[in-house]
């Protein structure tokens, strides 16, 4: 969109179409309150009639760019300290990138906890938006509203106005993973999960469960739940407790795919083939859930889409700052392979 | 390393160590011409001797400094324009990142091209340092030259004094790869691959292959080389015209993990069985290697150890600019696991 084209539409343009002067325009894209609704209106028109794209490169609008927006990813391992071991975040954050990049911005990744220290980063760096992945204290969304940076939270429950938000129905994809199974005959159903925050992810995937659950007349029960951090090495962990707890389970639904991925090989070495033994299935869709033999049954969510979305949030959020609060939830889908097999 | 602690030492305690003022100290960290060797020795010696960490944040360093690093990654695959989908890039870009953390640097990662508009990105963020990672054309290398930035190049045989390099002897990795199916008896080796480049990682990795085959009497053969891009679809798709080619192989070596996970998938589709139709090794060592079942037999590298490295060069040569050249070649080693058998 930054690239120099013959004939590329200016701010001069506009302003002849909409019938004022440059400044306004410049007002208008810069959220000036003291703009009236009727011009802002004529304004936009004008820019979507035109299809303007404001020249953030220009000198008068980049010295208050820096043209960088930061990206949050939660430190969920405090022994690891590598941010992207799950492989869920290098495929949002490959997707952010994407989109940064053919918009002329770039990214700053930081694995930093979503803290005071990262405020002091996000105003020392004069960040143009800030996407957040997953769910924090309230105290720390507080406090970073006073930034007036746009901001797009992903996968986070929090409900305040200030936020962009994007995410996907978590409690749908639970319900369509369990009830699969138990459409397929299966009754003893483990949960395999990250540790439950209220009004986070994990919460609403117990939810979607214990729906399904209830819908088919199956009580729920806590001794079939198996709840960890969520990586490859958890997942082996919580299903050798599976395997030992007694219960009779054919059948696992796995919050996250990369929990599942360890739980498999965790079951084949305690002799519980896939599916004969005991079925399962995944959530997110992650690359390599395919590559896995057999390929994991699971919840696809569009994780680019997921991405590309949060970074259009904060490029609107930057041209239109008048405009209120953008949601999105996007679809979620079961996604059939060869990891469940009919009781 | 930039947090405040009581008695942190200053620069006025090197300064009295070496018998300096306080200026000389810091022309020696500026990289000043005109200050002798014997007085950057002795600066040195102080510095490691009170064990001084400059204080970047000060107001007078860093007023040069951006405390940003570049990272850059090859964009291998045109339609994708996903930087992280090799969990390659994903794991070393965790590791420079927590090593830049530590020290109080960001990352700017850009999936842009190694072009002149990296370079001039460069300039305009006033990047403190850059990590390359992969080989590119020479006159993208020569016109970093002049950006008087430290440069780190990972994975490069450009042999230009003026870049550091972190590497690891490919050629011998690929070589212990194919001798150990050679000495399990296999005498059919299909050699699985990227596109080799004049002076690349995967042309020396082919040498080792020569080199293991040669040592065996083995002929090498052209139509033993199945040549493609890097990533999971590819080593599906190489996979597949091995089998097809007619040739009785019993084993395969690929260049990469993510080739290998991908040729296993399509073996197996095809009814070659793993370990027992067709071994594979793989090289590299992601973590999914272990998730896969059978698990990937491998040439180990330090991923981790690869990208922390990069990382304490830059710092080393923001420090010390006067230093030279810097080179790391880190060890491979063979992982055994369960993908080769013995004839």
């Amino acid at each position: 969109m930054q690239t120099e084209r013959p004939k590329r539409t200016t701010i001069k343009d506009v302003a002849k179409e909409a019938n004022v002067s440059v400044a306004t325009i410049s007002y208008v894209l810069n959220g000036k309150e003291s703009i009236s609704e009727e011009t802002k209106e004529r304004v936009r028109a004008a820019i979507q009639k035109l299809n303007y794209v404001p020249d953030l490169s220009a000198r008068g609008l980049s010295a208050k760019s820096s043209k960088l927006i930061g990206v949050v990813i939660p430190q969920t391992e405090p022994g690891s300290h590598l941010m992207l071991t799950n492989p869920f975040y290098s495929e949002i954050v490959s997707s952010i990138e994407y989109s940064a990049r053919i918009n002329g911005y770039h990214l700053l990744i930081s694995g930093t906890d979503a803290d005071a220290d990262y405020l002091k980063l996000a105003m020392e760096r004069k960040l143009d938006g800030i996407v957040i992945i997953g769910m924090y204290p309230d105290e720390f969304y507080n406090e970073l509203k006073k930034t007036r940076i746009p901001i797009v939270l992903v996968d986070s429950y929090c409900l305040d106005h200030y936020f962009h938000s994007v995410q996907i129905n978590d409690r749908y994809g639970a319900y369509i993973a369990t009830k699969h199974l138990l459409e397929n005959g299966h009754r003893e159903i483990a949960l395999i999960c990250g540790v439950q925050k209220e009004g986070g992810v994990i919460r609403k995937r117990y939810e979607g469960y214990a729906d399904a659950l209830k819908e088919f007349g199956v009580p729920v029960r806590k001794d079939h739940v198996f709840e960890g951090v969520v990586d490859f090495d958890s997942g082996l962990a919580l299903a050798q407790r599976v395997v030992k707890s007694g219960v009779p389970f054919t059948a696992a639904f796995a919050t996250a795919d990369i929990l599942a991925i360890g739980a498999m090989k965790a079951f084949r070495s305690l002799g519980w083939a896939i599916p004969d033994r005991i079925s399962i299935v995944g959530f997110d869709d992650l690359s390599i859930s395919r590559y896995m033999d057999p390929a994991l049954t699971t919840v696809h969510q569009d994780i680019h889409r997921k991405g590309t979305s949060a970074m259009e949030m904060i490029l609107r959020s930057i041209q239109y700052p008048e405009e209120g609060k953008q949601e999105l939830t996007l679809p979620v889908t079961l996604v059939e392979r060869e990891s469940v097999r009919r009781m």
